[in-house]
């Protein structure tokens, strides 16, 4: 049945399950002194352009909250939207890792921070009494599917810049991201000011993996120690590193991330054509957030259609629909022509 | 190549893969709500013949520090050997996890503490200028390969409930103790008075799979949020549970373990009839300590044999052979002939 | 010259000087096993009807942070108005001590929260990406001079009951606003619902003391380790007691208290009086907070008169000032008269 | 009547309560923005004749635990005695500041560690399993009383700089070390090769009163922050520094440390010369470690003598007798008559 709750309810790409049966011909030496994860060092500056430090890992919150902690002081202060993940769905993990800094929340549309918002916001540089501004962190693409192009990106980091502030982008769902904008990775990254960025493999067809990408390696030196501290670095890491170096490999990451785009799109577009159906942001990536009338939310439920509930408010529930790489067109066809049907727009 | 440096040098059994890629058919729900995790539990339970809470993890760091991170508050003390993983090969990941808590390093024989060192050290109990007594760790094996037998886990067990201390086990290697004592895995654990388990899976034959075990569930009451916020709930946790079903379903645990312990065994025999070698810690799991003359270790790592050095000192160094589910007794006889043939014994 | 930069710019009252000599005499267990510390807990059980767990602090970010770390898991939410001392001028304290707990910073008008806006933030209980929430936090006298009147103290407590919140009222000027509302102790705290008040007495007169108050006593079982390790347990405990024990003893602190806030409330009116100036809180403790005419701070600052310029925008930048115990009424005239000889209304 | 329990049961010398009372004059801008405070920083660097950073604080467990906090990073190993007041009596402290780093304990005769014994510890550098070599911590005078050398300290300074380690001295008892050294107090601080001393004045004569001092201020650039959010910023910090400053002044800490140190070696040599009485440690400051018969220690106790029975062990309970800087001799003749009186060899 066609499951739209989040990208996460997909499996792996065959591409990806088949890095990993090779990965398992015979001994590595294990925390990361393989050969799979020694090349992968290479071809991730490669595809980014630049030099770079990689550290794989396994889940998205740990990659935020590492990369987190080796840029902010455990007294510091980071910038990001009220909705960014770090901020709302990881438990705590960026105070925890960073030994208590704190996430400043910040408003703005579709779950984007803007350069304004953010130099309005910095303040007590250099006064003890205040944490200590410290890093920008931008989640891209958005938690509400929207893109930073890279102009957005580098106005952020020329703020950053002028309070030496660190700029994280929280990568999940970079390749949706990159897929939508068209540009190279290095543009969407270091080009645009990013210092560190953690990329997201596992919403977009592997198993478990990310990666912390830091584009000014020195900024990294204390990561392996904190990476094994934090219970994160792999004794057979090259299990991990085969996974992102089969997503970064032949573009399976864009072909992946460009399938989900186009699902979204699709799905975003035959909602917006029915009656009381709100999109509420813009649709840039993998995900659609739409007002939907209650009657509707509950008839696609009733009918096996999976779903989020974003906020059960008022008449117009919002609802969150999350495709992906694996996502059916004909299970999108069928969301929309029931929909349609309930809506009383529908033939059969 | 035979490599003896660790069982982490290992791929993964076929029955992981071939488990994680059944579990790759379809959409599941994401974070342990899909039908693998929900089966997991029960199978556990089924297993170790007593109700449980299991959480999946994917490191042994990870696993061992959430699960301190539990029973003892930050301003406790846990009692462990001086050579324990918690204490020596975390980066203080314990430490980390606890907020602040003491490993408390005791000395005994074989890396193995017993109940009296464990009641000689517990003081300061309800003295705030003192970090209070919370815990006794100890590793199954330990870490130089020796197996705590039920007897012996009941007595700190005993000494435990005297102070009012939890009782945690280290299992990353708990399958090649449990294969080596013979008994039930309740009479190695809960029957012994074991509070919670940290289940090894990965170097016995898993690609990255551990579970925290809780024989008082309602211990485990903080566990869920603490594993998020450590970065530690896999998305897609369906793949880390299938690994652990696969493990322990069919005896592939215990299969693997004798396999990896038999090898061990007939190394260290070998060895042990070679002059000037000394086996210097029992050999009851799969893991080798051994006096070498220098000649020998540097003859060995000259034809390709890898292996730890583990104490380079002396004319005899100490090193540390590990055999895997997947050790091939040709590699070990090869590795006895070399040796045989460099003490001058060999016959060729 | 007249200083209204703060309270803390005074210094002590001669009674605290005095018990601390007096204190002197001879010697006296430490760590708190002293005669002072123990009448300490009957006199404050006295003074509030209610018994007690009393700790003698010695900062008010001290206090608020290790009163918090009781009540907040280290994966707990705090909600809190934005301006909270806690949220804003600890330098993250409270992050650090409960191990990474989330402010949650809330609006209201003069620095206050409301039940509904409490109410409307709380979230995620039981759900493990989010924050779980803990404890209501609240200032009082609040961080704009303004008072929590017993009945919206017992609103947001009746919040709190309904989610398991714990309650913290930050008293670092409770005896500011205990004078202004004429009512008990007890009534301004656990009669209202307040679990744990952070008593200060520096800014009101002492050298340097606070007091951790818990009416649930149950609730401070880990207060004395987490003091400790904090370094906040005094081995001359005795001194800071006694200047407590005289702070609370015939009414010093009401008395220092009604002082101060009789010379806020004669400095606000006379401010308001002023053309252009505008009184942007209502003054019901020992602070006032004006939008004064820039020349006019200008030439308040060129004669002498310190104070803080709160936000310093626009025509009118908002300016604090504080009143103590030792403020003279002549100081305060002398200010008035100078500020109205700056707006041109000076008689001389 | 004679309480030798700890120099924490004296209260204050005079001239510290006058220098307070003085403090009290008037208005003074507050955290550490005052004259006096200004002037420390000043005096301090004339005393130890070195550019200092000084940062008066009111715990030993404070000043402690936050010097270590800069000088270990999270993942730090830190190397001290067994018995340091650091390793055991600050419950957990230094984990809680420096966010987790582990102290490493080393034996050592009478508490004191030796540079062989710190050479033989340190391991694991750049070995991410492994935390990190990072300070070394010696306590002056000792936890047993005995005095590191100015040589014995240069020795541990080599060590630390081929490591590159820091050299943290915990100086609770500085005054009494020094007292006891003769030579100056930059000889046995930065000469030796210290980096930060925690200077304790309250053992000594000072209500609460100690000093981080930073022979290399550059180390510091964190501190404020540290102390800050560590809540251990006083807000009226005069009344601190004013400790200080005149414990400095006029010799008063040398004549007080001086004082108690005859005191205890009169008791010492006292002791040592009854019957089944052995002193354990030589006394070269103001500490006691004596064997006495158990019908000694529960004569002495019943007459009213307070002093701590360190380790109640066997027919001779190891005792500690601590003089203070208003020790009286009448009180050490007194203790030492009633001894020769139980022990039979006295007069009466």
């Amino acid at each position: 049945m066609a499951n739209f709750a989040s990208d996460n309810v997909s499996g792996a790409s065959p591409e990806i399950l088949e890095a990993v049966a090779r990965a398992n011909a015979g001994p590595a030496m294990p925390y990361g002194e393989d050969d799979i994860t020694r090349r992968l060092e290479a071809l991730v500056a490669e595809v980014f352009e630049h030099e770079v430090a990689v550290f794989p890992l396994a889940t998205g919150s740990g990659a935020n909250a590492l990369a987190l902690s080796v840029l902010a002081p455990r007294y510091g202060a980071v910038y990001c939207h009220r909705e960014a993940h770090v901020n709302v769905d990881e438990c705590g993990a960026p105070e925890f890792f960073t030994g208590g800094a704190k996430l400043v929340a910040l408003d703005g549309p579709h779950a984007k921070i803007d350069a304004a918002a953010v130099a309005a916001a910095v303040s007590g540089a250099g006064v003890v009494h205040h944490v200590q501004p410290a890093a920008i962190s931008i989640t891209q693409a958005s938690e509400q599917g929207t893109v930073y192009a890279p102009g957005e990106v580098a106005a952020l980091a020329a703020v950053a810049r002028e309070h030496k502030l660190a700029l994280h982008m929280d990568g999940a769902r970079f390749a949706n991201a990159l897929a939508r904008l068209g540009c190279s990775p290095a543009e969407a990254s270091w080009k645009a000011g990013v210092d560190v960025l953690t990329l997201g493999a596992t919403k977009n067809g592997a198993l478990a993996a990310e990666a912390a990408i830091f584009f000014r390696p020195e900024q990294a030196a204390e990561f392996p120690y904190l990476r094994k501290r934090g219970g994160h670095l792999f004794s057979k890491l090259r299990f991990v590193s085969a996974q992102l170096e089969a997503y970064l490999t032949g573009d399976l990451w864009l072909r992946n991330a460009n399938h989900a785009n186009a699902q979204a799109t699709h799905l975003a577009e035959g909602l917006q054509a029915l009656p009381g159906v709100e999109v509420t942001a813009p649709v840039q990536a993998n995900e659609v957030f739409a007002a939907l009338p209650r009657a509707l939310v509950e008839g696609l439920q009733a009918k096996g259609f999976v779903f989020y509930v974003w906020r059960d408010e008022g008449p117009a529930p919002l609802c969150r629909f999350v495709t992906s790489f694996d996502s059916r067109p004909e299970d999108v066809a069928a969301l929309l022509a029931e929909a349609a049907r309930l809506a009383g727009l529908g033939g059969h």
